[in-house]
């Protein structure tokens, strides 16, 4: 068991470990479980159970829990408890039910003790960590939210052995970019013969790959500045999340981007890493892209991503490994290295 | 003209005086107003192009514009424009439309710059000072938002002249509330005869009445202790508005709520302030109470308070003028103090 303390405004740890959710308690006593419904029984019984929650409130799987409407019939039902600010939201689940459960604890009277037990490899790594909250709209993914910190967070690796092994490929998306983003050596873990739910060093690497975003969130919460680097790879992923109606999933998505990223960070002068995020697209081995994607359909997504502005989009990119930074980028060549990436993606993948 | 500074995380200032529409200026240049529409057209022309506003969003008068459901659609059709983070949103109207609009800035992309230009009394010297920021449910007024500081604040009181009489009145219940929370004398000005929306000292009566609150803000910005001070008379207030579903208007719910307080005040051995709360209820002239409303009525909507906590309901009472504290009291003493209240009331204002 490992244990991360995160210096936010309000202090609070992350616990990674195998066996966690018998431990988990939290002082708050009148506590309500939002918990994705694909959950096998067991587990949500198994935690209803050990923290004598009040409210169990259950959500669809995904991203389509992160609605204005499920949002909305969540505070009613809070409201209708009577719950007072002494209260605490626990989500329970992937990273699109732990999004949504924050916001909701973000936003319940201004604000009410937020704990997240997240499910998915990449939930653990990633979502679970930073306190961003939020919800979609039909314009596009994150939208609307906070930033809103847990006051704990747990890491069970147990609850990761009964994912079908495409959700947790999609997790070591992030857990790859990490690596990317500071040694590489995570790359490596994930690269690994056998790296999988089963993984005898799953929970070091799961702890080192929440280290890695604790460090650069403790430094940026708010993304004013390196923040922003753990973006590398999503603003291809989101458009390609957008115009796919979320058919992809965000980490294959992510490892699409990651992938595009390198390309055009090889074409501004960087190190190639190209044969790296290539092998990482064997490994993950994400679901086809549409047949006739273009540059045109994803632009308008792009454009409207949260790193551009007026002033054009921005894109993060590598040096080399563990040099991350931001460029802006024209038109012209994003089309032409989305051309090269729409090839290879075809030769590589499908 | 008096400008008040506001030392929050992001220092703010909050402009007080006549003619400030004509000065209002910001550094953000993609700008979204968001106005209630009952405003005179020429007063939103005016801002507009003043301020050469990108988006123009009118939003129902009142606390109809408080819904999910508007608060939604303001948030797609900013994403709608692909306005970024570095967008302002800008509320102009009343307290509802500028705690709205707050919502949305504070939300919209995890948060943007947002500004408000107050139009109605109480909005000048409650709603646009102290960041809270939200939303109504089905179940409760306010039972959704955030704290999000605005950037700059307009109070230009020559707004308040086009409004009708009892919308400037219940405004003079903040005012003359911040009065018993300090020295008295805000009272005595709202008291004083000809006091109004063409008073030659009301820009000096509202930024005394907005120093008040910045005051008690700034020390507690998130209402862990001293700032619930400001709901002296606010917990009945809101059971009221609750239960007349809004036709009682929230300055007109907490002139009652202030003198339900006063006679609280007075039962726990407090310096007995009903003579000035009954005073300040003939000036104010509310509406009507429902004829047959009980203590059984109202009971539900003070459990569910803000200030409600498991150990009971918490009230904000007053040693004497200048001197509040908060009591937890028992359900028999507030149904004797409510069936008291209701008494007065119809002696008093009906």
């Amino acid at each position: 068991m490992k244990r991360i303390d995160v210096q936010a405004s309000v202090p609070y740890t992350i616990t990674v470990g195998r066996g966690l959710l018998s431990a988990v308690d939290m002082p708050e006593s009148r506590r309500v479980l939002i918990y994705d419904e694909g959950l096998p029984g067991s587990l949500v019984e198994h935690v209803r159970r050990r923290l004598q929650t009040e409210l169990n409130l259950a959500v669809p799987s995904g991203d389509a829990c992160k609605t204005l409407d499920v949002y909305g019939t969540l505070l009613s039902r809070l409201a209708g408890a009577a719950l007072a600010r002494d209260a605490a939201v626990i989500g329970l689940g992937g990273g699109a039910t732990t999004d949504l459960a924050g916001f909701v604890a973000a936003s319940y009277l201004r604000g009410v003790a937020f704990y997240t037990l997240p499910t998915t490899l990449l939930a653990q790594v990633d979502a679970a960590v930073g306190g961003k909250t939020g919800l979609n709209l039909p314009e596009g993914k994150n939208l609307v939210g906070a930033f809103w910190n847990p006051r704990g967070v747990w890491c069970d690796v147990d609850t990761l052995e009964s994912l079908p092994e495409h959700i947790f490929r999609e997790g070591a998306s992030e857990v790859f970019k990490h690596g990317l983003l500071t040694s590489g050596a995570l790359c490596e873990q994930v690269l690994a013969p056998g790296f999988g739910a089963s993984a005898s060093n799953l929970a070091e690497v799961v702890a080192d790959a929440v280290q890695v975003k604790v460090d650069v969130v403790v430094r940026d919460p708010t993304e004013q500045g390196e923040r922003a680097f753990l973006n590398f790879g999503h603003t291809l992923a989101h458009a390609l999340e957008a115009v796919t109606r979320h058919a992809l999933s965000h980490g294959e998505a992510v490892g699409y981007g990651m992938h595009f990223a390198a390309l055009l960070s090889r074409a501004q002068g960087g190190e190639d890493l190209t044969p790296l995020t290539s092998r990482f697209l064997s490994y993950l081995k994400p679901s086809r892209l549409p047949e006739h994607l273009t540059w045109e359909h994803l632009e308008p997504f792009i454009a409207r991503d949260k790193k551009a502005d007026r002033s054009g989009m921005r894109f993060v990119l590598l040096r080399r490994i563990g040099q991350p930074y931001l460029e802006r980028l024209g038109e012209d060549q994003l089309r032409d290295v989305f051309n090269l990436w729409r090839a290879q993606m075809r030769a590589v993948v499908q």
